[in-house]
């Protein structure tokens, strides 16, 4: 899997989950589908009356997830910020021309209460629940810093083999201390609870 | 509609898009599908060395993304808690009996690194895109206040009729002064842009 492919299956699933937070910190969800696909970036089209607006200028955090028929999950996570006015009308335009029902839900000049947001430094994560051991790998799109996630097994290691016996993927090989293939690894905690010496850290 | 008939789509669908957020305040989305539907709570499935486990432990709001095959979207929003000790094995061994694929995820005593969230207070709101005008309606489960959300229409009103000509979805109705269909509102905001003498306020 790469970015390119990650972008094109979501592009083809179509109907995708954004999250946000609102101004008290709670998590807000809905599904979006008014999105323009860019080699290196995203747009996606909202209305400036919409809570979600609101969240996006006040915060701009946000988290999209794609569920493919494959049952693939991918989770794009980044900043959203507003484009220039000279943008605004360019990107709008391209998004209803794509998503011919959005004239249905906006018609005529109605339209114009939308806002159009850009994405285009974010972590993506490919995941997939559906393949023995399980898969996770993660891209970038621009320049951001990836979050280390999991576990690890540390040099306090003394090689005694629970967490290889408890892994539910077995995903921990031996070695001069045990490692964890970090790619098909659930990050569930079975090994760090039943590790005797506490040897595996949380990342 | 009705809450029960959303929560037996919920349950149809399977896989929902389940929102938090993380110790940095940052919103966190992943797909769960280990979920398990009684008539007046939703009980789920995680593992407790997940950082979605921490996030439910530490702050416990939660918004729940159900899209169905007939383009309706229903969100359940609440607050997540740990089951007692006396019945993490019950509702445990019903979710992994009602959904085989999770025995090949965690297979044999593995299950053990699992913890069962529940759900029992909740708004939830079903909205429906694909009909004309939009339709959206709020539900409670268990005993909590629904958030009031879009725009209303003051005493204010000169009745005009600038913001029935530019609502998109033809959802607001002459009368002493004009009022909004509120089941019909998609929250855009292009009436209350456009009031000229700013009656129509943010709910």
């Amino acid at each position: 899997m790469d970015l390119q492919t990650c972008l094109k299956k979501m592009q083809l699933v179509g109907v995708l989950a954004f999250a946000t937070v609102d101004s008290e910190g709670a998590p807000q969800i809905r599904n979006i589908s008014a999105i323009h696909y860019e080699e290196n970036a995203l747009y996606f089209f909202t209305a400036r009356g919409k809570n979600f607006c609101k969240e996006l200028m006040d915060d701009g955090r946000v988290q999209i997830l794609c569920y493919t028929r494959y049952k693939e999950m991918i989770r794009l996570s980044g900043k959203a910020y507003a484009v220039t006015d000279d943008e605004q009308v360019k990107w709008r335009d391209i998004i209803f021309k794509e998503q011919p029902y959005l004239a249905n839900v906006y018609p005529g000049d109605t339209r114009s209460i939308g806002i159009i947001f850009c994405i285009d430094q974010a972590e993506v994560e490919y995941f997939n629940l559906g393949v023995n051991p399980i898969f996770r790998e993660t891209y970038t799109l621009g320049h951001v810093k990836t979050r280390e996630k999991g576990y690890m097994i540390t040099s306090d290691c003394i090689r005694c083999g629970k967490c290889q016996e408890v892994c539910p993927q077995n995903c921990i090989d031996k070695g001069t201390t045990y490692m964890i293939r970090q790619n098909n690894c659930l990050h569930c905690g079975n090994c760090y609870e039943h590790c005797p010496v506490k040897a595996i850290e949380r990342k």
